[in-house]
């Protein structure tokens, strides 16, 4: 125990568990949530429950927030009642929502102007990481703020990455969606080439992963296509958002992302079939209903 | 030892140390190569030279083919002094090579009117794995013909899977193909977006291989594309040929391939700079040039 006192703000599917591990870990925990009754559970279990995120700042050394949107994390930040009204000096202040990389880097200038620190620190793993605490952490910032924040970021993750200034967490992130959408796409091209010219796909499953073809998609959400098992995992509507942020920032830095974009076209139809709510693995639906061009 | 005779056609980068393989085993083996020459060595070490593919056909139990592409196979079994020739009833014939799984069913079907057996048997694991016989081996044809060629594929391969009737090893190497194509396609995208936007790609691509992003391509081509080293490997000229036979299969059985199509007219990209020699991870250099569309 360090004796850091910490804030959290979004009580979310990622929220409460997160929050709930910082809390067990013996940290005095100070909440916010819009939907109140989202923190009922975590204050019978000990932690305070503020009015407002200025509330939390001004009780806390360091604090997590963890929303949706870059325009959540803007309210939070530097909104009427929002951190930046209660921060202390020396405070710092750990978003770990997949935003904008502009926002983070904005919202870090502010929060300088008062004397504290920002670090971006989205994650990868998912509601299970967050549940068993094995998210990877993808951090940007000061690497002094960040070793202050260490002690509650280590109850979180498995690994914490320092990826550069503030902005380079949620670079890292967009890649690993770059990465995890293009892959899963190859996946589902190749289940659907299997399945049309007559090839048993679990066969084919079984001869290809464990060589050059291999990956954690094809072997953890392959088998979920096999059987059209479409639970999530990875959200459809969550994937849309953040490949959103990639295309905005591609655009912004000149970079032309073939793949990614087809990526972003298919899951917008699988939006539009109804299966925003769907796992990602639903790719493999829309892919296997394409019509071939011309035909 | 099973007392097979052994036969090879086709003595190239991979063909060579695979009837190296078969020769150190102990079996009898006679071989053909267009070019002489590439025999020699094997000659010299007690292999059979034969003056045709009939002649090696009628000295063995089990044939090897490794060729190029569907004419050279097409050539070797139904040519003039082509094996289909001189092949004894109760043979096997194994066609190792990456041609179209519709050439493989004619071949079969010719070699069954000649009372001999056909698998298509392509591999993946490129001359390394030849050379260390740990090639992945994806057999197609009839189960007791495999088993009857078995002890000979196990000197090549460390896997072998059985994927189907003749043509479905074939499909199973297009797949692995689709995969490794579309995977790569996603590492250059991913490294493209990260340099462009100011993330150091060394450090996203720790942050990021062990968990959703992760792959083989990542894991082993990513840093070459950081080194920009491009030698192969496996080269783009020969990921051409094979992501041809993709589009040609994946049209015949009505199949779309959004992203499998991008990487074919990346890799076409790459050849028209004069990279076809070089290792498939030029991709990385073509994905790094492109303009954006508009820009």
């Amino acid at each position: 125990m360090s004796g850091l006192a910490v804030g959290f703000v979004g009580l979310g599917i990622m929220g409460r568990p997160m929050a709930g591990h910082i809390l067990k870990a013996g940290f005095p925990l100070t909440v916010f949530n819009r939907t109140r009754e989202r923190a009922r559970e975590l204050e019978a279990s000990g932690a305070r429950l503020a009015a407002t995120p200025a509330e939390v700042a001004r009780a806390a050394d360091v604090i997590v927030v963890m929303v949706t949107d870059s325009a959540d994390v803007e309210a939070v930040v530097a909104g009427s009642g929002g951190l930046a009204q209660g921060v202390r000096r020396g405070a710092v202040i750990v978003d770990m929502s997949t935003v904008a990389p502009a926002t983070e880097r904005r919202l870090a200038a502010l929060l300088r102007e008062r004397g504290a620190d920002y670090l971006d620190a989205p994650v990868s793993g998912g509601d299970v990481g967050a549940k068993n605490a094995t998210l990877a952490i993808m951090a940007g910032g000061e690497a002094a703020a960040l070793e202050r924040a260490r002690p509650v970021l280590e109850r979180l993750g498995k690994t914490i990455t320092h990826c550069g200034p503030v902005g380079s967490g949620q670079l890292a992130k967009l890649c690993n969606q770059i990465l995890v959408g293009v892959t899963l796409l190859g996946v589902s091209e190749a289940i659907a080439f299997a399945r049309k010219s007559g090839l048993d796909p679990h066969v084919m499953l079984r001869a290809v992963e464990s060589g050059a073809a291999g990956s954690w998609q094809l072997s953890n959400l392959g088998p979920r296509i096999l059987k059209d098992d479409v639970a999530p995992g990875f959200m459809v509507d969550l994937m849309l958002k953040d490949l959103r942020l990639v295309s905005e920032t591609a655009e912004a830095a000149g970079a032309s992302l073939p793949a990614t974009s087809v990526v972003e076209r298919l899951f917008d139809a699988a939006r539009e079939q109804g299966w925003g709510r769907e796992g990602t693995q639903v790719l493999g639906r829309v892919v296997a209903g394409l019509e071939r061009e011309g035909a």
